[in-house]
């Protein structure tokens, strides 16, 4: 999984703490020290899935377009990921020696549907929590919320 | 994930369904057309996780150590890739203005933590199956059974 689900977890999480934005993505990528251009293009997905979106003008930015506690991390990975497939199928049952010598193949394989049974308790798992469950866990230490508006005012 | 994870799957299905083996890596490769030098790196690994073991010699190669009811989906992914972490975590909550911000962080990052939970799940499904389920299904097609053996013989 590439960084910036990482990148955009946090990022979702300061906007909400600071008020919900605008912010410019500068100004969000200095706050954990992230590329501000990679930084950019997450929040480029973010926004193409809903999550966030792109104010224009010089006090703007991006900014939350729904309460986190309707974000869940599998809307977050969706929308930085793209594909959200671990296991990647490649039919080699087709191939070679075997796949000559087998008779047209109907059905899914069966490898690949016990791979996918596995993702899909991953998925239901990233979709069974939401980002209002990690701010409550932040907001046991009550210095989090203050130094995100420190960094980010 | 890599190609390899689906490679070792089916070949270890494949070893099964001929009885065990002993198979050479280059008749195992040509049974599905893979690169013969790549499968053997694989069946290597899941040697070295005591899945498989070599046998040297003429009629030497890879056999099975133990019955398909004892591997599990989650033995041959970590066999395979060896780290099966889907989300990494690089610590941004201690970089930038806001980790500078900061007083020293205790305890596992609330970001992460989540992330792991989801990824709990998907092992905890990937070792609640095993290869015999798989050749289960593969067993209602009979015409399987009988490619492979012609196939490998």
């Amino acid at each position: 999984m590439a960084k910036g689900v990482e990148w955009a977890l946090h990022t979702l999480l300061n906007l909400d703490m600071i008020g919900g934005g605008p912010v410019g993505s500068g100004q969000l990528a200095e706050a954990h020290g992230l590329s501000p251009s990679y930084l950019n293009k997450q929040l480029q997905q973010l926004a193409r899935a809903g999550i966030v979106a792109s104010v224009p003008g010089p006090r703007g930015g991006f900014r939350l377009t729904k309460p986190l506690e309707s974000i869940t991390l599998l809307d977050v990975v969706e929308a930085i990921e793209g594909d959200t497939e671990v296991f990647h199928c490649t039919e080699i049952r087709c191939s070679g020696k075997i796949g000559e010598l087998s008779p047209p193949l109907t059905g899914a394989c069966a490898v690949k549907a016990a791979m996918r049974r596995a993702e899909q308790e991953w998925h239901r798992a990233l979709a069974a929590q939401c980002l209002a469950d990690i701010r409550a866990e932040l907001n046991r230490s009550p210095m989090v919320r203050q130094v995100v508006r420190s960094a980010l005012n």
